[in-house]
């Protein structure tokens, strides 16, 4: 993949010895066992190469200067957090160098008064919670691969989770940046301030950027004080017109829940397989949303979207803010991926489409579904529209994997028609390539390509990912 | 100004006809009285130069047509709202195209469902938010200026107001922008959906750029619920101390109020000149905030809000929610600039530091004020650290003038020292430039050169806005 006119083509026998006599020789890896480890994250089929080597840095310092050597020969270099990502964005190119920032794990400093944390990328995003949570505050964004994923990873991707719907993405959280430029030099952008506009938003333009414009060794993160127990309502519908119509009443009573989740039948039916909980039998979709409005403002909140949820045609509607019962009416939503996960291998789509063209939108997946013979299961985070097909395959059977490969593809053709997204959450990597060259015009491709050749003009970093390597003529 | 290697000299004699074929006679205008009132916004003292022309177009079409003739004959090209800055950000340079978008104000759609507004960048922020009030929705960002000033201007300069300490910034807002680009091609950034990360972030770049990376069309705008009528309380200090003791509680305490600002003796004497309220003799600094969390979460909020007012020593707190009621508290923060506009020219600050310094960078202020002998009164959208220190200086009076621009100055001094920003919400424009080249290292300018190379290669964008132009060598 990195055989291209930018960037020079790397050999297995690159001489190291500079590298390794810039950061340590405990800290460089060529192992090919332990390099095959590195060279993929969980995205299902996405390709990926050959790395050169492996290092593991503690130090911004040593991530500088690992970069500089790249930068010196020429080396497409990988950043990578604990490898979660479902799209391929930190899968190897032949000959590149992987640095993953695991090891940098540091919560470096919490300011309660101005709510922020500074933390080392390879923090992972439970451990961060956790840590700010013993002070009374709150760091929002929480994807589902929280226990594992690393707050670098998350501002590659720019990635959200339940709270989105109410809160916002890790982008709206990252106050500032301390990175390494493609030429391995050290700086920051961004700012501690509550506010600033002193500049351009480079903070804004990296978050998201997948490691193509710099790596991140370090993070000034908002917080927030702790949000009140929640009071969580779930609502059983017998069709998915019925699970829209309740959204679209949601919206139009003014009511922003702090998490509205949808979960549909095919996963209802895989954690039925699993737990017997006889879900499936009760509903054809779920929707839980929660609020986190103290007092009886948040009683007011659940009581209208029982309302929204009772006047659309829900069977059942359940309301509780005992932490246990909530639990139980959320377990449909926590089990369902797992569940699916036990049929078989799983690619995670993550269109986004306008929330009132969900049930729209889930119509056209089942119909793409049975034209290519493949079972599709999906959540979603539906107060957003951003909808996690799950393409089901049985395990080596190719036949299988092309006609879910055709389907994921058709599935963003719907989604481009309904005037959505190709990725909500997840970024772009490898898998949404196809699909962002679709979404964006020549216009706005064009800008993207001369943003990554200003900043990047050797192509070193993470080549190929979010937008193609550029042709060479 | 526009005489530089980047920009060959333009001239009066310009032959004008492509440009008055492409958008119409009556849309170009080159009397001079009427070039000289475009020729600069609200900044005191900050420098213009001679427009060569100005075009007033009505349509996204018209402005992609204005743009590329400036493009194919290299004419520098400045768009400008309300003319309502205060950093230069809109001033002309020599023989440049100033472009008024002041004729693009239509409101063109508003999704109650999905809950955003699609609008010419032209309409007046008060226009925009009582647009949508009457659908139940609220668009939060509410600069001082927003009865005159343009949505093109607020995402231009990313403004803030008193609503960002809860409910952030005009970027926080921006969904999705249709822009012309420095070659005059007419293209989209970002995306209507809730959430998406399909490529780099342009549309947060392009936000507070001032015009210098691309010219805004259309925006997009993500509105929410309205909020609840909100209770108000007033808190009287005798000290600064005390002061930011009862701001640092309230950060402590995890309140979140939808407004926290300050007002200090000088103001408070200037209100008192102009409306004989006796505010400062009752104090010294005047804390005024709101919350808007419904219901009885409300209450305790704002209760929480007067404990923490009088455990710093306050000498006096009120608390009410009753409108009325509550716009008297407010007075002291509402009449404080049009008080301190009536003893002479205004040289308005913007700095941004951490808001536990906010009694230091007072302190500070003050001291600056008496070395200078220049009376500085402050108003500060306290939660968010953010300062308005006035400069006030006697009409016509050349050596103030002199002393004040020195203050103002030192004013940045102090801020960068304690870790704080140039601008907070007015933009770097022409006044902050000095400033933002101390704030940012030489890495981190060079990136910003670089992004403004990519996407404005020949420099015609606002040349000399935001960073400087660059060096001819």
């Amino acid at each position: 993949m990195a055989d291209d006119a930018t960037l020079p083509p790397t050999r297995a026998d690159t001489d190291l010895s500079a590298l390794v006599a810039a950061v340590g020789a405990d800290l460089v890896v060529t192992d090919p066992d332990v390099l095959a480890s590195y060279a993929h994250d969980d995205a299902e089929w996405a390709p990926y190469g050959r790395p050169l080597a492996l290092v593991r840095p503690e130090t911004s310092e040593q991530v500088r200067a690992a970069v500089a050597w790249c930068a010196e020969h020429r080396v497409p270099v990988i950043a990578r957090g604990a490898g979660t990502g479902l799209s391929g964005g930190a899968n190897a190119v032949d000959g590149a160098l992987m640095l993953s920032l695991e090891r940098m794990t540091r919560v470096l400093e919490v300011s309660t008064v101005e709510r922020w944390v500074r933390v080392q990328p390879g923090v992972v995003n439970d451990h961060l919670r956790a840590a700010v949570a013993e002070q009374g505050l709150w760091y929002p964004p929480d994807p589902a691969s929280s226990p594992w994923s690393t707050i670098g990873g998350n501002i590659a991707t720019n990635a959200g989770g339940m709270c989105c719907v109410k809160y916002g993405v890790t982008g709206d959280y990252v106050l500032e940046l301390e990175i390494v430029t493609a030429a391995g030099e050290l700086t920051r952008v961004g700012r501690r301030t509550a506010k600033g506009v002193a500049g351009y938003d480079l903070c804004s333009l990296i978050v998201g950027s997948e490691g193509t414009l710099a790596i991140v060794t370090e993070a000034v993160l908002r917080l927030r004080p702790l949000p009140a127990e929640p009071i969580t309502v779930a609502g059983y519908f017998t069709s998915v017109v019925d699970a829209g119509n309740a959204v679209r009443a949601v919206a139009a009573a003014g009511l922003v829940p702090s998490t509205f989740e949808l979960v549909d039948k095919h996963c209802l039916a895989a954690v039925d397989a699993w737990k017997h909980m006889g879900l499936s039998v009760e509903a054809e979709i779920v929707l839980i949303a929660r609020t986190d409005v103290p007092g009886d403002g948040g009683l007011a909140e659940a009581t209208g979207l029982v309302q929204c949820f009772e006047e659309a045609g829900a069977t059942f509607v359940a309301q509780s803010s005992d932490p246990q019962e909530s639990e139980a009416l959320y377990a449909a939503r926590r089990l369902a991926y797992p569940a699916v996960e036990r049929l078989g291998p799983v690619l995670t789509e993550d269109v986004c489409v306008p929330m009132a063209k969900v049930p729209e939108m889930l119509s056209r997946i089942e119909e793409i579904a049975q034209r290519y013979d493949v079972t599709i299961a999906n959540v979603a985070h539906v107060g957003d529209g951003n909808l996690h097909p799950l393409l089901i395959v049985p395990p080596n059977d190719e036949e299988a994997k092309a006609h879910a490969q055709a389907a994921f593809e058709e599935v963003i053709t719907a989604t481009l028609q309904m005037g959505g997204t190709v990725t909500g959450e997840h970024g772009v990597g490898l898998l949404k390539l196809p699909g962002l060259l679709r979404e964006l015009s020549p216009t706005t491709l064009a800008m993207h390509h001369a943003v990554k050749a200003a900043l990047d003009p050797h192509g070193i970093l993470n080549p190929g990912k979010v937008i193609p390597v550029p042709d060479p003529s």
